[in-house]
Order: structure tokens, then C-alpha cells, then sequence
């Protein structure tokens, strides 16, 4: 299987890279700097999509027939959003905040080809059981939640302690709901076998 | 992290293997050959516990203060089991049965320690969106489904694209409900930091 025109991912995050790496499609890496700054009057649910776009949008001309892919997380919790914790203690308050209970993680994606933007947002309800302040230190001492929204990687060690149970796509979860993207380049006529 | 005892995983699955590495817990593999048959008797959702804990019971002595896993994972679609299929034609049958709709994936887990067998069941629903023969047949010509219950991996290819959410644990569907697995070893007092 693959895509009939070249892909680019506009990510700098690895764990997008290696889902994109896993279905086995081929694609070059650009980003951008560009700062994660929405208006506050966007609806929790939008302000992934709104990224994606922004994002997908702020790369020069990228060529004719080629596409670009963007995409952002957001984790939210009752309605508000969790970013990137700035410190470790950062990273525990959020973590206890989420600590038994369920929340939501949207992920926004936005495929540019020849100026057009295609836009889409998968949400999914991730569970946290009860956590011990021991796990919460554990994790933060031992990986990496700064560069995380919501202070977690559900494919480290928290995740694969603390998360009993998820609704919707889990790839989703990880930065990319790659089941969606795929039956958005199959739409587009963009799969070849 | 480690546990309190050594841990015995008593499974060939790569997968399983991966999951404990990933916890970041250390164990040695042992495993021994059994059918994996159960009396038609059994209800669907005990299959894969019953299943379990006949592998822990077919190990010799393991030693006082030592912990030995096994599991068992069964797809069921309809409260039919699917098990690994025997060939190709076979694998993509049951890719098509699971095309369009969800199932339940159960995996069954047995912890023996000191003769005491702790048995838990954890359940998943899976759901397909429609696959279509182009990927039924490009999943079973370059990828493994032999081995695998239900003639996919979640992890695999078809899990990405096909996919579209699932309720409940990822990780039990790849193998063994480390969640859940986690909290038993917690509850019995094994887990020290």
C-alpha cells in the first residue's frame, strides 16, 4: 500500500512519526515554529482542529500534488484544557487531576493538498483509576511528561498502570487517530495497492 | 518499580513480552506445551480464564515465592469464538466476519504464587469499520494473522486502518490487561518502589 502523492508530516513529536512509520506509508518531516495560541472563545472541542489548521496553513507553498500533514492534541477535563506542564510539579497537579476519573483527549489533523484544507477531530474518553502520589512521583521522576499535554504518554509506564479503559481510537490518544486519516485518504482517492 | 518476587511469564506471545518489558518489570519466560482445548460447556466470557489458569495448574512446582503469569486472550463475535486461523482463506473468512461491526476481545490472566491461583478476566469491544477485500488481502499476504486469535493484531496494519475505536483496554486486546494486572499485583502487596 501507498499514497499516490509524496507526504509530508508537519510534527516534531516522535510518537506521531513512529504510527505514520507503523502503517508504513513513506513521508518527510518539516516543521515550523509557530506559538500554540487559540482565542478563548473556541469551544474546547475546536481548539484541536483550530491548531491543526493553523498550523497546515503557516508552511510556505509546498508544491502541487503534495501533502502535508499537521495535527494537535488537547487534553481536556471538565471542559478545561490541560497543556504542556511547564515543571515536574506542574506535571503532578495535572496528573492528580486526572487521577480517577475520566477525561477527554481530541486530536485535530488538517491534510493540505494543492490549497485545500481537509479538517478532521476524533475524541476519545480516556479512564485514569485512582493514582498514589507514589505512582504520580514515580512517573514524573522517571519519564517524561514535560513535553506531553495533560502530563502523560498512554503508551509509558502511567498509561499502561493507570489507564483501566479508553472509548474510541487509542491512536488518537497517542497524537494520531490513523484509522480516520487513512479513510480520509481513501475519500480523497489518495490509497494505492 | 520492581516487584517483590521473581516473575515467571509463562507465554510465548512476543507481545506479552513486550507489554512486561515495557512495564519495566523483570521476568524470565518459561513456557510448556498444551492444548488449548475447554469443554463446550463454558460459557464465552470464562473461556479465556478458564484457559489461564490451566496453563499455571500445568506447570511443575515453580518454587516457594515465585510468580508465574499466564494468559489467555479469545475473540468473540456473536458469542462465537474465533480462534487462530489455519491458513490464509481462513484468516481473511474471519476478517470479513469482524468487517463492520464490533466484538469483545477477553483475555484471561492467572497468577500462581505459593499455590494460590488469582484468576482475572478483563473484556474489550472492538469495532471494524468496513474493510474492503483490497485490505483484507494486502493484511493476510504481508502480515502474520496465524498466530494471532481472530486473524488480526491491533497493532498491526489492520488494527491502524481498520479500527475506529474500541471501549475498554487497549492492551488487553494486544495480550494482557496490565491495568488490571498492575492492581492485583498492588493489591496483594508485591509492587515496591
Amino acid at each position: 500500500m501507498k499514497l499516490k502523492y509524496p507526504l509530508i508530516l508537519g510534527s516534531n513529536s516522535p510518537r506521531r512519526q513512529q504510527i505514520l512509520r507503523e502503517l508504513g506509508v513513506e513521508f518527510t518531516i518539516r516543521t515550523i515554529d509557530l506559538t500554540e495560541e487559540f482565542p478563548g472563545s473556541i469551544p474546547v472541542d475546536q481548539v484541536a482542529g483550530y491548531l491543526a489548521k493553523k498550523k497546515a496553513e503557516a508552511f510556505e507553498a509546498i508544491g502541487p500534488d503534495t501533502l502535508l500533514l499537521t495535527a494537535d492534541t488537547v487534553v481536556a477535563c471538565d471542559a478545561r484544557i490541560l497543556g504542556k506542564p511547564g515543571n515536574e510539579q506542574e506535571a503532578a497537579i495535572m496528573l492528580e487531576t486526572l487521577s480517577g476519573r475520566s477525561h477527554q483527549v481530541y486530536t485535530g489533523t488538517c491534510l493540505r493538498l494543492n490549497e485545500n484544507f481537509h479538517l478532521l477531530t476524533d475524541r476519545t474518553a480516556v479512564s485514569f483509576r485512582k493514582l498514589t502520589r507514589e505512582e504520580i512521583d514515580y512517573y514524573v521522576h522517571h519519564y517524561m511528561p514535560l513535553d506531553k499535554a495533560g502530563a502523560y504518554g498512554i503508551q509509558e509506564w502511567i498509561g499502561m498502570i493507570g489507564i483501566d479503559r479508553i472509548n474510541g481510537s487509542y491512536y488518537n490518544v497517542v497524537g494520531l487517530p490513523v484509522a480516520r486519516i487513512y479513510g480520509m485518504f481513501q475519500s480523497l482517492g489518495l490509497i494505492e495497492f
